[in-house]
């Protein structure tokens, strides 16, 4: 008669000690983004099949979950948060102030294959800055990624930029524009197949010397000067977009930055919509977990909604391989609650007593829970102890009468006994800074 | 060839000066959960069809969206946060500290009627207490419930608290047990029919001189103390559930908060799982938007899972019925926007300039943007007008030559001008403060 209190494969339950971390991890990034100006919106899990998958056809669409609902209408759940976006800029377009700042940090879903560590239903959390084409607006976006790193007390990171757009003057340099798919498909696979492999894909699609140039194209240069000396041997006559990188790379070493920036020409994101820069992080210690935080820029993000040309730039943090680089990093704590400290339960006839010290515990920003039996205290203790919590406040009988706490510090096992309350109010205070 | 960018009809998009006061709200009640020691959990959105309605048959049922996922397996949608919350306890009872504490906020799904301002997705915030029948938990979730309205600003409220098991010891005296079901029906129709009405339906049930008692037992008294004497009547050799009730009021007024609680014998919850305790909360402003916060103690909580007996206590704050009516009483802000100051871009070729100031700023915990376009000045002030933004940096060429900035209050208009960095942090951090 019972049933099996199992989950769907793909999907996990969060127990204290990951969810109070994912919290913690997820509120970074919110305080990041809201000191930045960028504000939080909401969209529903659920929307027409037809405004989330488009014009469809894609390898993603497979994966969407989509079902009738009770009135026969083709729904699906949201597979990321970029579509819902664009549709949600083309609904309220001239309800949001331009440029417009938004992030958004929730779950999706995509009924993939579950190996490699993928799951079905996952965490995103993206930035996004829309309504200018400025070179401000790629900056931003760049130190709010920096930030967030660095916040969770990550400064070790590298990330990578480079242009779109420069690529492709390029290609239309080497009339090679017809080929860009392959090209680009081929380019991405450099960190996976090696420099010898990738240039024999390319010598099927072109003249050898348009492949020595692609590939002294994407060679990595000791410095982003060198980077952009060697572009602009490609174009004799300028290159705008070259300008722009410039024009970055200064903001970025103006705001003491740059050591974490590569200009890095290899990166392509492969047949993604992006049409400016483009950029993916990687964490130095840690750089077999791949990028943890990709994006670029797109010079049309709503155009299946709207007429509206809307421009824009952001990125996306992959909070599941962030988590578990965090934890290989020793960056996460393993804590089952976030108690300053338990009130001893020493009789239930001052239960009232105890809770009234609760209630002012919290009111002074003290987190504080009363043992909720009144249990031999090596047991309460024992609790204690298996929760992590630092602190018990005893009160027995005489203390109560003569208005005074015993104040015991777990871990020392040291004891303040007859203290006021004040005083242990303050000791906790101090402890939490 | 554009696709409408519509929703669905139930479901809804939250523009940022919703979803800022949204979150604002939830963090209240997530600061006071954690202080009071309760912990986040997360559990899918998706589950077994056959785990989230167990036996299934009820009213519930025929609202949740259900469909067969991409392997053929029946799959639901959550329709609230207590069956995965008692499907979680079940899987994981023996990596749980008992008594275990949790909340959890989150969106759930139901398909149905979408009038009177009912949703299809909407949040509910969770928290119970399960692993012990101690009416030291009743008390602490009592204490939570007040001070989550406290801690929002809303101290006038009345939680008005119940107990099923007397009601029930009632009917047991009365010979009534077989038609619990009839009666509890009818009495929760109080407010809504009146005495006369309800009067007549007990009168179908029961004879007269028992609709005598249920209606004397369900009338209002002046104070718990009286309402405690009335019950004390219906069993002279005592009911345990009485004291009990008398214990907790006791803690009540030991907390100081006796003046926010009324013993109202004629709160059932109709036809909920309760089994102790029950309590509905009303906003005394807003009466009529009906109870805010409802909940009480159940005594098994996983039995469709579990053989384990696991009583517990809880509540849950509808979000989206509250949010209506903080709105009501004044106490939302209507926010584009969380900033404090707006970096004024005087010209693009000082911008790594100003994105430097921009990431100072943020170090130092003050929320800062920079104008991402070089536009006139009054633009720049329009801009930070529409969003809300109270203070204005302004750094021309001979300011940052001469290291000082200018900081301007676009309320009052008044300028402070070449004063240094670090004054004009001074000033936007006392204003935040």
């Amino acid at each position: 008669m019972i049933i099996e209190p199992k989950i769907l494969k793909g999907f996990r339950d969060f127990l204290p000690d990951q969810e109070i971390e994912r919290r913690r991890i997820a509120e970074i990034i919110e305080r990041v983004c809201q000191r930045g100006g960028f504000v939080p919106i909401d969209t529903p899990v659920l929307e027409y099949e037809e405004v989330l998958l488009g014009k469809g056809g894609g390898e993603t669409d497979k994966q969407v979950y989509r079902f009738k609902d009770h009135g026969s209408r083709d729904v699906a759940m949201r597979f990321d948060l970029t579509v819902p976006f664009a549709r949600f800029v083309a609904a309220h377009f001239h309800e949001l102030p331009m440029p417009f700042k938004r992030y958004h940090l929730s779950k999706v879903w995509r009924g993939e294959n579950t190996q490699r560590g993928r799951y079905r239903e996952f965490m995103q959390s993206d930035f996004d800055i829309v309504g200018t084409d400025s070179v401000h607006a790629d900056m931003e976006i760049l130190l709010l990624i920096y930030e967030c790193f660095a916040e969770m007390g990550i400064k070790n990171i590298r990330i990578h930029i480079s242009h779109r757009g420069i690529f492709n003057s390029l290609l239309k340099t080497l009339q090679l524009e017809s080929k860009q798919v392959e090209i680009l498909r081929s380019v991405d696979k450099l960190q996976k197949i090696g420099t010898g492999k990738v240039c024999s894909l390319l010598a099927d699609l072109m003249p050898e010397h348009a492949v020595t140039s692609i590939m002294d194209f994407v060679q990595p240069e000791a410095s982003f000067v060198k980077t952009i000396e060697k572009l602009k041997k490609f174009f004799p006559s300028g290159d705008m977009n070259i300008d722009r990188m410039e024009t970055l790379f200064g903001m970025i070493k103006d705001c003491g930055i740059a050591g974490a920036f590569t200009f890095d020409t290899s990166i392509t994101r492969g047949l993604d919509y992006y049409t400016g820069i483009v950029y993916e992080t990687f964490l130095n210690d840690l750089p077999a977990i791949g990028s943890v935080c990709s994006g670029g820029r797109y010079d049309n993000l709503a155009s299946l909604y709207t007429k509206e040309i809307i421009p824009g730039v952001g990125a996306s943090i992959g909070l599941d391989r962030l988590m578990a680089g965090l934890e290989d990093l020793g960056l996460l704590e393993k804590k089952m609650s976030m108690l300053d400290v338990l009130i001893v339960m020493m009789d239930d006839k001052y239960g009232g007593y105890y809770h009234a010290l609760s209630h002012k515990l919290r009111n002074r920003g003290i987190a504080a829970e009363v043992y909720l039996e009144s249990k031999k205290m090596g047991i309460q203790f024992k609790y204690a102890e298996k929760k992590g919590i630092p602190f018990a406040l005893i009160c027995g009988e005489d203390e109560i009468l003569s208005n005074k706490v015993t104040l015991k510090n777990l871990k020392t096992r040291e004891n303040k006994a007859g203290i006021s309350l004040d005083e242990a109010i303050r000791i906790l205070l101090d402890q939490k800074a």
